[in-house]
């Protein structure tokens, strides 16, 4: 099995990495073979720009996801985008640690997503959701959360996390691309509790990360359900 | 009146740079005063980090939202964010004018929420939606979207827009600090629409935005339905 860490924490000394380390150990002992991509420590660059195309299919007018197709085939996009993309391919499980910044993830993480997932390899046309690039893969979010769990669900005051908030991510990134979405570990109102009760989330992701292989997936569109436009039938 | 547009597209022959050129026509017909915040010229940098601190209140371990609120209070939170800081502070209006990128605005886009948006001046402890520390001002987000108008929506592939997927940034951040947050504007289908159709979105942007004062706000949470630790009562 091969599992790939993406994590973005700009601190070693963070709960984040810590959550981050209890990954890395649940898999290593289950004799997964790991990747790692440390976004804060690669100095990952999150911008998307020209800059990221050696050649160019239309020199007058950028469309982005046209050139990420074309330079991905022709072998000139940049080599940065180019050693994720192959991380990705790589991995039966990724999994996401970060801390949740306004009620999404870390800019640095985004920018990953922006360059990272590219049209072609990933999806193209119809092939999202359950027909996307990464089906078959499994991906697992488990992330530190300011709120706490009150704060989330229907009726209370920032609504659903993880087909609210957090659908953005979950589902218009991990899901659209095929990803099995796993249940997330949230980490709530991590900044705020005693040392006593991180170690207990610690533990606790440990035995959610040891279960991935039987975690339930968020439920997904089912295409059956739209026509060629993705209107519903 | 004063508005402030934040623009994050890098190229300048784009569609979502013609958006910008109408938002900023538009307002300065109207005899506002425009200040423009060009993410992707001014090379904004959007990965928040211990370098935006140049004095620290815990040197031994880094809670960013801490680390904000005493910078800003010590004059010494960086220079890039403190400039930005001040001109959402002195808008009564910001635009913003950027593609949809993964149901959700450009890493750049993120990470000036992320960077920018201080605890302290823009929230803290329950000064959050109606008692956010920019009451009193609107944001207009306006976007092109490669998706078209029905993808979104109850029963629709993707689901609710302004209330699903971009949820975490319409009413987490821009609502979150206590804008009014206008009825957005979206461009369907941007990249794919004939010259003529765009020229009409351009156009229908333009009556959009000046309408600004009287467009309708998108409904956040009640404080009043809350109790002090944000549970409902």
């Amino acid at each position: 099995m091969k599992a790939l860490i993406v994590h973005a924490h700009s601190e070693s000394d963070s709960f984040v990495a810590a959550m981050r380390d209890v990954a890395v150990a649940t898999l290593t002992a289950q004799g997964a073979e790991i990747a790692q991509s440390d976004l804060y420590a690669m100095g990952f660059n999150p911008v998307l720009s020209p800059a990221d195309f050696g050649s160019r299919k239309n020199a007058d007018h950028l469309t982005y996801a046209l050139e990420q197709r074309a330079n991905y085939d022709a072998g000139t996009l940049a080599p940065d985008i180019v050693a994720e993309i192959e991380k990705v391919l790589a991995a039966d499980l990724i999994v996401f640690t970060f801390p949740v910044f306004w009620f999404s993830v870390p800019a640095i993480l985004k920018g990953w997503i922006d360059r990272v997932f590219i049209s072609g390899p990933f999806y193209g046309g119809r092939r999202v959701y359950g027909a996307g690039g990464l089906k078959g893969k499994k991906a697992l979010a488990a992330f530190s959360l300011g709120g706490r769990e009150h704060m989330f669900g229907p009726g209370s005051i920032h609504g659903e996390l993880e087909t609210g908030m957090l659908r953005h991510f979950l589902q218009g990134a991990l899901g659209y691309v095929g990803f099995d979405v796993l249940e997330p570990f949230v980490a709530w109102h991590a900044p705020y509790v005693t040392h006593d009760a991180r170690v207990a989330m610690l533990e606790a992701l440990g035995g959610h990360v040891a279960r991935w292989e039987n975690l339930p997936a968020l439920p997904m569109p089912d295409l059956t359900k739209f026509d060629d436009s993705f209107a519903p039938k």
